[in-house]
């Protein structure tokens, strides 16, 4: 019987969740908007109410042997306590994987949605096959996972990963984290938007920038060029420290990918070593919104097989 | 039976060699000036000698399983062959492993100088208990090698670890990698060397830097200040990455620790997020310069009991 796992992309804007299978087809969805300025509570019952509802979805609701959230949060894996939720401050210190698993009777699993993203491309996705590799979502802000020799790699506290924090201009822009020069502070939607701003174009969307560059404005295309240089040179650095096989590029801003690959491509071939620098393959992703989805499930299947 | 291995630390400026126990004891020593300007085969006869020399002067020579090699190369692991060695281009191509393995008629293993000196401050040294740590090397160059949950993490090529390489300038000092504004180009004596000269001091080694810092000359003050801030923004990075428990500062330049710590822990809590700020240890090397021979000699202990 092909097992099925409820995966949830608890995002600061939708939640959405699927009922995944074990070899990835997605059997039902649902989704909702974030609530906002609601409480935990709130948002816990939306959530059991969509898995609920994604469950009785299927042919076979029984077929249902756990719940993965992939969640914008450092988390206390051992105990399976959501600790940092910048965008979803409302569950900060919240036990949701007990939670939820009480309350739809399966297995939980809590997992950073950077690293679950990582998982699911090299799950189904472009990183498949591959065994190390880093994903770098340019989202909001910029995350980060990584897969080293296969398998997920979350650091001593679960925090590892964090790409966009990398510092890359000593005394760059000042960033949220409370550091300066962050490479959030050049290549994510955030930064596309305040650079374009910088150089007197009226947007308010990182789309908007991408379609003035498409039409071929100077300052609109500048900024994706320092966009892909500064972001070229944080993954050079780690080229050198991991010697990875493969950088896959996903997140939304990622839909420009071609306005900025050639500069990212132009920093890592400069400033790092040549053989790592002819090794990695950067490339962008392919698994699009379902990447967190579809690796938390991965990632709970993997733990429950155990 | 204590099993011993031969363990070579193939240096630019020394050939070392020991005789190692399977529980870190040094049975017996010898060691070399590195021939300059001498052929590979030169060379390669040198270390013959010295290693015969060492296993001759053992209770038991019956005893040596195996020789380790510590090399300051790029290594291609599956073939037993340098690549690159910056500083001792005669052995580049040269198939180290299986010439050793065969003149000495035990089993051979090469490793990365700056990996095996991260293996062995796990086994006996700083970082000794520890599971995910970084080693970084200040001597004529910057190195650095990983441990990842135990074991040492190479790469796909072998080239992983290279924390020198980091940029934390964009348009900063041209570096020999062919980059610019590395992290070697502010932390190693080298750059010690070049920052001491730029501002006014008139010295011919970073230890006459240090000699001037500790005697409150503010120009080598400032020396270190900037090496340990450069250092400390590198860090931070991989801080936010790897999440690691330990970073251990060894190689020649650490002796000056004392005089740029504060700025490389300062770094790292500003610039990195504070749950893995305040998990890392950043700490000085304990094991001088047998880091590399008893990493190399470990190496090979886990090789054989394979």
């Amino acid at each position: 019987m092909n097992r099925i796992a409820l995966a949830l992309d608890l995002g600061g804007t939708n939640l959405r969740l699927a009922a995944v299978g074990e070899d990835g087809t997605i059997y039902s969805r649902s989704r909702a908007e974030t609530p906002k300025g609601s409480s935990g509570n709130d948002v816990i019952d939306l959530i059991i109410h969509l898995a609920e509802n994604c469950r009785s979805g299927l042919e076979d609701p029984s077929a249902v042997c756990a719940i993965a959230a992939a969640v914008p949060a450092t988390i206390n894996i051992d105990e399976g306590i959501l600790n940092k939720l910048p965008n979803l401050r409302c569950l900060e210190g919240v036990p949701l994987r007990d939670i939820l698993s009480n309350r739809l009777g399966v297995d939980a699993v809590l997992e950073n949605d950077a690293t679950a993203a990582a998982i699911g491309e090299n799950w189904l996705g472009a990183s498949r096959d591959v065994d190390t590799s880093i994903c770098v979502t340019l989202g909001t802000g910029v995350g980060g996972g990584l897969m080293i020799n296969g398998k997920p790699y979350r650091g001593k506290d679960g925090t590892a990963g964090e790409v966009g924090h990398i510092c890359v201009e000593p005394d760059g822009h000042p960033c949220g984290c409370g550091s300066r020069g962050c490479v959030e502070q050049y290549a994510s939607a955030t930064a596309v938007i305040r650079m374009a701003r910088e150089a007197g174009l009226d947007v308010s969307t990182s789309s908007d920038v991408y379609n003035w560059a498409k039409r071929g404005n100077e300052e609109a295309v500048d900024v994706f060029t320092a966009m892909g240089t500064y972001l070229g040179i944080g993954l050079a650095g780690l080229v050198n420290v991991l010697n990875p096989e493969m950088i896959v590029i996903g997140g939304g801003v990622s839909a420009a990918w071609e306005l900025f690959a050639g500069d990212v491509r132009r920093e890592v071939d400069e400033r790092s070593f040549p053989e790592p620098a002819k090794r990695v393959k950067i490339v962008g992703a392919e698994l699009g919104d379902d990447a967190g989805i579809l690796g938390a499930a991965r990632a709970v299947f993997a733990l429950i097989s155990k």
